[in-house]
């Protein structure tokens, strides 16, 4: 018996595009506009088209353009589910993705997605909420010790600003001057010359930066 | 048009089969018996078959069985890689799976594997050679956060066998005494009673350890 003998599985990409939205960071989703779920609000997703996509990120960039308008944002694969059950239609792969966006980028987009706290999500279709969970499992995980979370910023930001996202990312508060050092130490930072931002808090104009190498890996914890 | 029109990619699942031999990290690679690259030393692995798998866990299990004999050993998930190219096949889809052997079980298996250091290769298969960097790649990323490496040793082991074990992977030196203070802290081995050790080395009988936990991930580095 040869192995080609089997049918073969459905494959899709599923993406789980995150963004920061009221300080909580927040999933979202797109109403399904064919069966199985219609009308039900889940992970942006479709077939790898073989005949199109040179490959499976070539998928997700094309549907992230297709179904949400957004073009050019950070994502990065998390891990593939493969079942013969988590898909009504058969055997099915999903290679899932995260991506993450500033919410000006995401509202800029035009298109009608859905934003959900990742803490309550709701009931979402197939196996999307086990998928979510992974994301943000790894988010938080590699959130500590990579410039990830900066990608849910715009380019140019405060450091109370980078502080805030990594402590939404994280789940926990971080001492100020701690915090400041170790950013220093890691040599990520490059100020924006020329350009300040005048807050309400502040009495001076607030510094602004841009990180010099957007996925850098540290080797330690912030 | 539906998105059913395009032609369903080949799906496999491929395992990174990593063990320790001569203080070395290496892989064990399977001749294949059919086309593409008949005779060429690459990765277990085979095809998703859906009349028979539940997941793409079951099929690790049963290629792991069926080519190499070995059964219950630890494996996680590395990525997917899925692409036009990579299979001259067609457009395919590989779920990666990292495995962890201690040689003994490797060697007790009875299937003729070779193994080849992870350092030296040689030329592989399809992305065999990518996959296989990027599972050393998490290897050595999560060895130092986790209990990972340990899978590659006996269930019962010294402490020196377990320093050595974390450098190997690691690829680096660890203080000895800094070593055996962070694992105590962790609180991750229970002595095993009773049994002793005659080294050539030491004065006294080793104290043996077996861990509490096996796959216990750390807040912070070994």
């Amino acid at each position: 018996m040869t192995d080609e003998q089997f049918p073969r599985p459905i494959v899709t990409v599923d993406i789980v595009l995150l963004t920061l939205s009221d300080e909580r960071l927040c999933v979202a989703l797109l109403p399904r506009a064919t069966e199985p779920f219609q009308t039900f609000a889940g992970l942006i997703g479709g077939y790898i088209h073989a005949d199109e996509d040179q490959d499976a990120e070539d998928a997700v960039r094309r549907i992230l353009k297709q179904k949400t308008g957004l073009d050019g944002i950070f994502f990065e694969q998390l891990r593939s589910f493969a079942s013969a059950k988590r898909d009504p239609r058969g055997w099915s792969v999903s290679i899932a993705y995260f991506a993450l966006v500033p919410k000006p980028v995401l509202e800029a987009a035009a298109h009608t997605l859905e934003l959900r706290p990742v803490t309550e999500p709701g009931s979402l279709p197939f196996d999307h909420g086990e998928i979510l969970a992974a994301a943000v499992n790894r988010l938080r995980g590699k959130g500590a010790y990579s410039t990830l979370p900066a990608r849910l910023l715009p380019d140019i930001f405060t450091m109370s600003e980078l502080q805030s996202i990594y402590e939404t990312v994280i789940g926990e508060r971080l001492d100020q001057s701690a915090f400041r050092r170790k950013i220093s130490d890691l040599n990520l930072l490059e100020e924006v010359e020329g350009e300040k931002r005048q807050t309400e808090r502040a009495r001076r104009p607030t510094t602004l930066y841009r990180l010099k190498d957007p996925i850098s890996v540290f080797n330690r914890r912030i």
